[in-house]
């Protein structure tokens, strides 16, 4: 037997059987009490003859059993396919039969719509409830799943898969990202160098758990012997109240959450001395944001990450250093505030040209990422698998960058078309595809603009046919009727002329982008 | 391709190219010029016809050029054999072609018993010197070797063997451990996490390059982009001065060292406020000395490793926060200074009763220990290889301990009868094989017993034939002529009577400790 993701918890079992595990409201649990809980999942999956490789879906708040989650199904040989629970309940029926999901744990929040789920899918066996009453008769209690016997684990193999984890695609259809325990275990380890987890932290799960952003710290976690601070889901009064109340040291947030968390009418009230760090990722965040999260807490470090699902995820990292010397204005630190920072310890990343050839410094091309974080591939995608793993070890990730002489990586574009818009991943060909389904609509383009909240905002230029009515409210509405809210638009521009477009054809999005981003001084996308 | 040893010093090209890499002496070098030396090496490595998989030995003191080695050797596909150079002559020559080592290279000091083990070894091809002058005509220059155009470097896969290191061994022949790029690469993860390297580190190489303590710490420090501090061999007030005069951060000593360094009569002339962390191993360290210690350093960290070649080694650490407040007399922290602290984050170790099934917590068992650190196998040892290997990822550390309930290692006894003297290990069947040698002698028990210098001194308790006579000094020279000085009694006890021995004829050696020890509060050996 290879090093697999249970050793996390079997460490902290052994070192830090009494030390608290998990804090989610009014439950607090030691490590020894998780592990027999973790442990007895088990015999509980295998009782519903989930063997080694079948799927477990997971549809939840954030909360100490969607931690179990984490924690036992890939323990047990299992897969974890863990829901965005924003995705309208048609992509969650695709993202369910996708991977042949065997079994779906769900909260009381989401009960409604995993029956729903289970009703129409051709390959959920069970739907398990992990409500804290008795669970209704046509499903299964979680509690019951981890009350029980403990039975030797079977083997798992650090080849493994261990979890399944979808993200939008260029094609309109989410793809299964398989990552494997030893990516994962990979992940924990580069995550832990690269920020400094000690047995000591108090992590705050306020961003969703099913990102992986978020739930991959709960190895890094687990596995030095930390305490796990749980919200349902992230509501800055919330986070706030319990950052002083537990004594939290560190966590991990999208700027939008910041910019939530610090502008609250009632931040100062609050003692956030014990937070250490945060870590933030997906889009960079404005200087005078920093400014006013660093006076607010001036006892925290910044680190930003840059990573994706199919990386496991971190990649590169700028430290608190550079966060603070940039922030005094000093050279190059401050220039450096616009970058992603450089890859941790464990990863690579490079520049390359569209033939494969390094880029010089300064000359923007493809990153290429390699490392033992490398996905196995997508779920039945052989060919958008070949792509996207060229050979020796590479991945392509589709977005654009240069670097800087010292490794610096600054990210300019997405190759992808991708928009993040508050954390989320947004691809434009997924939104103008259903926009296009409107009758009234010729041409269609899906931009991320700027937005102080969200970081970038769902905006489409569109075309309509001469004589057609359709106003911004209407075609948001058609949008929200076909895929999750987050991803329809939040503003609509009109126009008359055709868009401009390549020799080939294309829609030259940069030049609609132009207009939005030319004041900003950060990096564009 | 995947992650292999060579990752390490790209990673610092990249990030920190203009950074201090090196300081041995008055030389001084970036990482852009260690690189690129190191890059070189395969270009003359390839040129002296060695091939992915061949054996470079190397026999020096701590150097630039010895750092290099590690650097550059693995990562142009061939293998280190670091040397002992206090092994004998016979032994040396044992070593070089018991894994059939294609090439020597070797310093000024070692030139001339490096000539003797070309002259007679049936497997070396080339002699490389690394002195500063002339090569001499019969050797190749090292500076050539590393001045030349860079090459694509091979392909190098985790797997492949980085080195083979040396250990004695119980049948008295030294036993080639093999260490892959994959468990040199984890440890390397291991340590970084367990000691907490960073790229402002400035670590002093002063415990000897060619024990994997040291030597394993170069992947670690170059990952992150920290300076290596080299002085060519230990000595007290040469690291009293370098680590004010290069503000050293960070080093690896056994407690015989701390000793030497404390105890120097300048000691309190010096400035050592830089030092933040001490890693320390083989041996406890006796109270008082940690107490003298942490008077004269107080922003020092002191952390204990408990590790063996095989493991790559690091396997347990006691970390710093233990070591503060069990000086404190806080409990249970003060009665844990005995232990040897907690598997690290990546190892799992485990006591097993002797039919392979686990003890009871404070239950006297074998050291198990799994993780991807643990060796591929003896060269050429498949017996040996096999019983200590038992399958399922398992190693059989030989030695024994009992954990308490917060899983704190207390070693007890060693299985493989080895004494660790002077940071140095020594397996006694191997003294008294030389021993036995003397025609007076009838029986002889080599063990260790404590010794304030030393932390354990080489100690041979003898029979001898009626009427033949010998004495101490006698006996210590019949044992330096035929092995290493290190491994030679430092004191004899003549006996008349027999032994005392077991039911099956084993001589009792603990009968025979027990008298030194039991007056040691601190763990028994």
């Amino acid at each position: 037997m290879t090093e697999n993701l249970g050793w996390a918890l079997d460490r902290a079992v052994a070192v830090a059987a009494d030390r608290l595990a998990v804090v989610d409201g009014d439950r607090r649990l030691t490590y020894a009490e998780l592990g027999r809980r973790v442990a007895a999942m088990g015999t509980g999956l295998h009782g519903l003859g989930v063997k080694r490789g079948d799927v477990v879906g997971v549809l939840s708040l954030n909360s100490l059993t969607h931690l179990e989650c984490w924690l036992g199904i890939p323990r047990h040989g299992a897969i974890l396919n863990d829901l965005n629970y924003r995705l309208s309940p048609a992509e969650l029926s695709f993202v369910v039969d996708d991977c042949d999901t065997a079994v779906l744990i769900v909260d009381d929040a989401h009960l409604p719509v995993g029956r729903a789920i289970l009703e129409s899918s051709r390959s959920l066996r069970h739907l398990i409830c992990m409500g804290s009453g008795a669970a209704p008769g046509d499903t299964i209690a979680y509690e019951d799943l981890v009350a029980g016997d403990v039975e030797p684990s079977p083997v798992v193999d650090g080849g493994d898969l261990a979890g399944i984890f979808y993200t939008g695609g260029t094609t309109g259809r989410p793809k299964g990202v398989m990552l494997t325990h030893d990516n994962l275990v990979a992940n924990a380890k580069h995550t832990i160098i690269a920020l400094g987890h000690v047995s000591s932290d108090r992590y705050l799960h306020a961003a969703p758990m099913f990102h992986l952003a978020d739930g991959s710290q709960t190895y890094a976690l687990t596995w030095v012997g930390g305490t796990h601070v749980i919200v349902p889901a992230f509501d800055a009064a919330t986070v706030l109240e319990t950052i002083e109340r537990e004594g939290v040291t560190r966590t991990v947030l999208v700027p939008t959450m910041i910019n939530m968390v610090v502008h609250h009418p009632t931040a100062h009230a609050y003692d956030l001395s014990s937070l250490r760090q945060i870590l933030y990722g997906a889009s960079p965040m404005p200087e005078k944001l920093q400014r006013t999260a660093m006076e607010l807490i001036p006892s925290c470090d910044w680190v930003q990450g840059y990573g994706m699902t199919e990386t496991s995820p971190m990649v590169t990292a700028m430290s608190a250093e550079d966060h603070r010397r940039g922030m005094m204005g000093d050279e190059p630190y401050a220039s450096r505030l616009r970058s992603a920072g450089t890859p941790i310890v464990g990863v690579q990343a490079e520049i390359r040209r569209p033939d494969g050839a390094l880029a010089d410094v300064g000359e923007i091309g493809e990153i290429w990422i390699r490392g033992p974080n490398i996905m196995a591939g997508y779920w039945n995608r052989p060919e958008e698998t070949a792509a996207a793993l060229p050979g020796d070890g590479w991945f392509r990730s589709g977005d654009m960058a240069f670097s800087d002489k010292d490794a610096y990586l600054y990210i300019v574009d997405r190759a992808k078309d991708m928009i993040i818009s508050g954390g989320e991943n947004v691809y434009s060909t997924e939104v103008e595809n259903v926009i296009y389904e409107h009758p009234a609509v010729i041409e269609a383009a899906v931009i991320g603009v700027p937005d102080e909240k969200w970081g970038e905002r769902i905006h489409a230029v569109v075309v309509i046919s001469a004589g057609a009515t359709v106003d911004q409210d209407e075609l948001i509405d058609h949008c929200r009727q076909r895929i999750a809210r987050f991803k329809a638009p939040r503003s609509v521009e009109f126009r008359l002329d055709p868009l401009p477009k390549s020799g080939s054809g294309k829609i030259l999005k940069r030049d609609l982008r132009e207009p939005y981003w030319e004041s900003e001084h950060r990096r564009v996308h």
